[in-house]
């Protein structure tokens, strides 16, 4: 099997198992104990501290473990938030973020907050002048990711830091992509992370604070971790993870090299063996192990089944391989294709042959699927001058399998309208035109679902 | 070095390492996902529901895994307040559970609720009828822990579960200190529990929430563990934490009969060997492995370390061990002494060996450290008829140490007042007129501190 999917999870680092090993016999008890087996404990607990704060670039009071880093987000949003609150309850996020920093903001709106999601561009990044805009003087809070965890593109954090900087208003940066790559650079005020994301263990995540940020940390109180994170500490965990990151990034330069000419590879060449495919994300200003593409007239789930059937593990932002039926929302923000969605993101280790199979298998699988989904035919009508196109109750990719069948039925200059009820069509619909010369004219209510208007163009 | 802290946290047990070694290389992917390693850690997060719920005796989706004790327990009131937030905002508590759930209460009380802490007895018991009392009508959770964490006394909690039964009322039931031993009885809504406490790894909590039982998570949303826990899941912690849950409970029956007759020997020969000892908690409804006890004229700290040099580590509730500088609440709540308060808590496998040791090493420690406080001469003057002793600025437990020197010099029916500012002697001067068949007769706002007054009764 080649796991090809460490943005999800990286598989556990050795020095990860070998740490965690070594301290689940020093490091059970309780820290705040004042016996030997107590101190024992704090040693570990303290020089771990001590390890990830320099791998991060702060001061180990400033740096506090947490259970995840989901955790580590949401009690650094609502802390800061909490921080400032005489300001006001204004909250900026990209429209990129990671679902735990969108759901923290759509938990502020839900109390009576207000938040702006920053638009990214085709590439998956925010304009620093699109970010500076949005500030506010009632602005408590910002939040940018260091990298983004869909489709790998960097973000431009110090920049926007230093916009933040300039009116006052701290910058929350989740680093969970990047740590393990490097310090997150520019005048942030508040950093998360998450152990497992470089290859820590699962259950423990960073939460930094700044000397000098209001933080005000929100929930019942409780003392251990200077009461940011509450419950007894998981010390074998957070030595293994401190541990880890000081490995990971020892090698980090020197495989990110690595993992950037396999990935550029796979950018490089996907679109040449698989016709209609769109490589999304930024091409230079991205992190070395991830890229993304998408496949026109392919089903992701199918697509993901018949990967994991030639031993690949991959994931993908299709709405049919996740439980809400929408797309990624990081696709849908950068406005590219959702269908066929595929991310590679490679493990530190991934070897050349692993991908150059994954390179020789992707193309039959991804046929495979198009010939399955391909056969049926179009039920279509005319009506005033359009040919309708009548997809309700059809799951992406199918809308845009039927829209590509009938297009070359109108003459240039006719119109085809697509009728459909899934979400996935006013993404993938204007992506299609896009990728095939056609010009989209744009959507409207039907009486069932939504039509979508297409212009023949070539 | 004979660990004593188990109530702390316990040793991780052997099942518990070579389960969490087993999964570490399988349960390290995202459950979520469809691929090999996702469907692997996923069979065995299921799993561990699984073993786990049979444990506690519900269904497995009834119970969520949480990052830690204290996070089961603050998320578990946090929803199931909100899930009857239309019946009102009122919580009830014992006066003696854990600080997680007093936390929780005061974080309510902040936020405009209210609650009301149900009293105990001398050993640490709330009364049925009391706690029944406290129930109203817009009562909208209940709380109460299956067994006291610093007495070992055994809660009512069947008894408690019936009552609010009868009204409505969901019961949630911290069971930390007994789930190793055995199933909550009765007919409880929610149940909390720790694994680092049974010798499972640090990291796990459990939350269960009973079918039919309101509860709305609070925080941002997170889809894992049913929406009640957010974060990735740390499965090798998890599996490790049901499979050693598993284990103790086979043992648990024989093993509580062996360390409740190794704590029945402390509770009765500690007596006998230390003068001016109380030994507090319900000698009968108790947890098998803790006895706690409280010496006369003994620092808790000092105690500590000379117990530490001697190879115990046993934890104490006196003021003088925390950071907070008043006694444990619990010991406050029941009323007993809490200078050089000790308590013994043996882990699973603790030898009689090492309690022999323990019991030949107590009374040099004790005696050692009531040499060293015992030597100042208190500074005393006569006013309004009472023999007044300035213990301002001394600290537990020096105050009572110089109130037991000067009785003497005074006649029967005379009087003593004592001054001082120290939290504890709010608690230990009636203890010790207890202790002593002195009469206590009460306390009064002095220019510093509070003066408590004594009449010498024999």
């Amino acid at each position: 099997m080649s796991y090809f999917d460490a943005a999800s999870s990286a598989p556990l680092h050795p020095v990860a198992r070998q740490a965690l090993l070594a301290s689940l016999d020093e490091g059970w008890a309780d820290p705040a104990r004042l016996y030997r087996e107590g101190r024992k404990a704090r040693l570990l607990l303290d020089a771990a501290r001590e390890a990830a704060a320099e791998a991060v670039g702060c001061r180990p009071d400033e740096l506090v473990f947490t259970g995840s880093g989901t955790r580590a987000v949401h009690s650094g949003i609502a802390g800061a938030l909490a921080g400032r609150r005489r300001v006001g309850r204004h909250l900026i996020v990209s429209a990129v973020e990671h679902s735990s920093v969108l759901h923290s903001a759509e938990a502020l709106v839900a109390e009576g907050g207000s938040s702006t999601e920053v638009p990214v561009d085709r590439t998956g990044a925010v304009s620093v002048a699109a970010y500076a805009d949005s500030l506010r003087s009632d602005t408590a809070l910002a939040c940018l990711q260091s990298a983004n965890h869909e489709v790998g593109t960097v973000q431009p954090v110090a920049e926007v830091a230093e916009a933040c900087r300039a009116v006052g208003v701290p910058l929350l940066v989740d680093a969970a992509q990047s740590l393990g790559w490097g310090q997150v650079e520019g005048a942030w005020s508040l950093l998360t992370a998450s152990a497992h994301k470089w290859g820590g263990p699962a259950g423990v995540g960073l939460l930094v604070v700044r000397k000098g940020v209001r933080f005000a940390a929100q929930g019942p109180v409780d003392e251990r971790e200077s009461g940011r994170a509450p419950g007894f500490e998981n010390i074998p965990a957070v030595v293994a993870a401190a541990a880890s990151l000081r490995a990971v990034r020892t090698e980090a330069a020197q495989e990110a090299l690595r993992l950037r000419e396999l990935t550029e590879r796979i950018r490089a060449r996907v679109p040449k063996l698989v016709p209609g495919v769109d490589v999304v994300g930024d091409p230079v200003r991205r992190l070395p192990g991830i890229v993304t593409f998408s496949c026109l007239y392919v089903d992701g789930e199918t697509l993901l089944h018949e990967l994991d059937r030639a031993g690949f593990s991959v994931s993908s932002g299709s709405s049919c391989t996740s439980s809400t039926l929408t797309p990624s929302h990081v696709l849908k923000a950068m406005g590219v294709l959702s269908e066929g969605n595929v991310r590679v993101s490679l493990p530190r280790g991934a070897t050349e042959e692993d991908v150059e199979r994954f390179l020789a298998v992707l193309p039959g699988a991804v046929a495979g699927v198009r010939e399955k989904l391909g056969a049926q035919t179009p039920v279509t009508a005319v009506e005033e001058e359009s040919l309708v196109v009548d997809a309700l109750g059809k799951r992406c990719p199918i809308p845009v399998i039927e829209l590509a069948k009938v297009i070359g039925d109108v003459p240039v200059g006719g119109t085809v309208k697509v009728l459909s009820d899934d979400e996935a069509a006013r993404l993938d619909i204007p992506a299609w035109c896009e990728m095939r010369g056609q010009e989209y004219v744009g959507e409207e209510r039907a009486p069932k679902g939504t039509a979508y208007l297409i212009r023949r163009a070539t």
